[in-house]
């Protein structure tokens, strides 16, 4: 019998200045991968810098994280932009995020849009059109982190660009399976976080908080790097993905 | 004998959302080189990809125009950076206009420091350091405008990296040949702009306030674009500098 | 019979550092009242004291023109602000013009919400409750400039809010009767704005491009001044609403 | 015999859309007075607005901790200002954060400057002028929270303007008596900045790292909240300066 893969995600390096974010350089070692900020909804160029080397370090594979350019907002305020905008915004942080990555001799290798920019491309049609011409316009191989139910994951079948299908272990899920996202970070139990990713991976379902089976077909699960105990977490998922003979790999 | 060559070169792009500065798509078909900003003290990704699209239809190359992240002093406000701040700066702003620069099957001839970034790196040893590593890092054949005379074009030499020397005819130069800048921009007299080239791409010298003459070796004239009459001096410059058997080459 | 009064108006102080916009130095002596934007669409520190003290060299009233901290969007992209960020992006800009006015001897007459900022309060019946709120948390007696029809004008009156209806002469308006708001500034002509405003003053109609009319009770008219011939437009303006005999008001 | 008195001072509001800095909700209690950012340097209207609720319930006096628009650098990095720049910074940052105040029926006061503004007022004598023109004409009462021997400090006395000299409790000093200061921020001794808080007020001598002591007499200890022990620290301070007879006042 085939082992199950996994690729274990957070969004990082979305610090700014003097403002820090999360524990990322205690987290990257216990990752196969990340998303890195390009300086619009967080991140500066030296905060991009130092996690494109502590990924390096750490053989974690570095994918774009690029979101609105609103950093009082965090990206997650919806911002009216025109496709020659989001097409431009994608352009030019996706050029600044791989030069550093290239002179790492490393190379991008996915994308995972950040925030609203994440509903906005995921559920819109002409904003879905312009993400995926920006991915193919800038590297058409990349792998695109999206939910795979989106209406994105279907066109992007179409046009021959790949998705990798992603699995929110620590989010909370309401009755109809939609994710609850909430602006507080609060500790999360690592024990329901392991539960719940290993029925994602293994038996291809989650459960909502009432208890309700939805099915799900995760190629990447992606942690949320900025709860107080999310060193505690990626170490028990770590072990427990390891235990339950999951093999956690990069890109 | 052989023919006298100059590249034609200006500042470009440097308008940012609604705000205009200078009539660069009316400009661009009389130069042979552009610096475009890369989004800190002028430009947004919008702006820097038409004026790359610009650039390719009129033949002209492209270079970098970095500078400080100050958009209400349009980067020339001097601003204290680390080393490690330039040079993540500088790869960052690269990295940006290069993904709209390659997209167009197009490549960075050149970099040229904007405001006190210029002021900086051409007479400051550290940092002239930080910004040859940066370039070096990031594309070395890539040609540097600057001052012949400053302390970063013997450093290149040294280094192997390539300077394209700049003569800024349309600028006053006071009673030790320094150049004076002003912020406002007045209307200029061509014909004085056109005689102040000629003298420093063919004897070799150009001309202060009060009539002293000092040496240039000029491989670029760089022009200002955001003065009234700039399409009037460029049309003139153009006819004076073929007239005169002058040759306006590219990068 | 009594005299027609108007307050003549524009959207004025909307440069940032480098940047200008409009020819505001030259155009106000031909208002009686500005509204001058508080930094977040347009406007920095600078601009905003010269703008108040060309105000009251001019005799002209000023009021505040909040917008969205969009500088790249100019205020015009909408950004899905909080209730608690809208009132909170209210009182700090109108605190932050405000003290340039009080300097100067003067006080905010009125206040007049840009962009999307106005669809949003003069449309949206939270939003529209949260901009009242501001008004009589920071000064309960400015006037409100907005549109006489709008939802906001509504709930105004039963607050006890002074509403100042607004009439746009310069906008071209659709078969609805709904204004027309374009990106790009032409030059319009003055013939046509004289005539349109008398019609909206006198007459108290204002015409579609199709020649419907349409009822209007304008308190104040307020014009674009980042059109070419603003200059040429005000002093038409001026002379023509003279000589129709309506009188012109500062608040 | 009189009984010594102090004011607890820090700063405080310096996040910034969803970063946080320092637990200002839990140490405001153990304060007297905060000095507030203004969004220019850290803070936003909505840190701003919640930052001067909790101290009217603290019963803490508000002053307004003015910094340069440099985000990125947290104001630590010195800017090119110009004379203008900095007044209108000022008036512009000052007449924002006291709408919220007024709005409380509190009033501003005290302001001290942030970072390397602190610097450029405190010692340079046309910036130390400007600096002195915008408290005057903002609110000449308010108290200026300086060092005593700094030359801002002699020339507001013959300005007539207040001085509120201050002293670092919890920093280190070299064997010349100067400040050290780190950016980063590690677990303190409470004991020891306790003790020399004690020497600063009762003995009117601070100590250096080399055990030097040199003459001060602070009106306000000011204390830094954003290290990891700060709320320890205050806990400290508020009991150590009460058994040692010291009254803790507000401005």
């Amino acid at each position: 019998m085939e082992k199950k893969k996994i690729i274990l995600n957070a969004d990082m390096g979305e610090g700014f200045g003097s403002y820090r974010l999360g524990n990322d350089d205690e987290i990257m070692p216990y990752l196969s991968s990340v998303n890195l900020a390009c300086g619009f909804h967080g991140g500066d160029p030296v905060v991009m810098r130092h996690s494109v080397q502590m990924a390096k370090q750490c053989g974690v594979s570095v994918g774009a994280h690029p979101g609105f350019h609103d950093l009082q907002g965090f990206g997650r305020r919806m911002l009216a932009v025109s496709e020659e905008e989001l097409y431009c915004d994608l352009m030019y942080q996706l050029g600044a995020l791989d030069s550093f990555v290239r002179h790492e001799g490393m190379e991008l290798t996915h994308i995972c849009p950040h925030g609203v920019m994440d509903t906005l491309v995921s559920e819109n049609e002409s904003f879905a059109k312009v993400f995926m011409q920006a991915v193919k316009d800038y590297k058409a191989d990349m792998k695109i982190i999206i939910e795979e139910k989106c209406l994105l994951a279907s066109m992007c079948e179409a046009e021959g660009l790949k998705v990798a299908a992603v699995g929110y272990p620590d989010l909370e899920y309401d009755t109809d399976g939609n994710m609850i996202i909430t602006r507080e970070k609060e500790v999360m139990k690592p024990e329901k976080i392991v539960e719940q990713s290993i029925r994602m991976v293994v038996e291809n379902k989650y459960r909502s908080m009432d208890g309700k089976e939805f099915p799900i077909h995760p190629d990447v699960l992606c942690l949320h790097s900025d709860v107080p105990n999310s060193l505690e977490i990626m170490q028990a998922l770590r072990k427990g993905l390891t235990e339950a003979g999951i093999e956690i790999v990069t890109f």
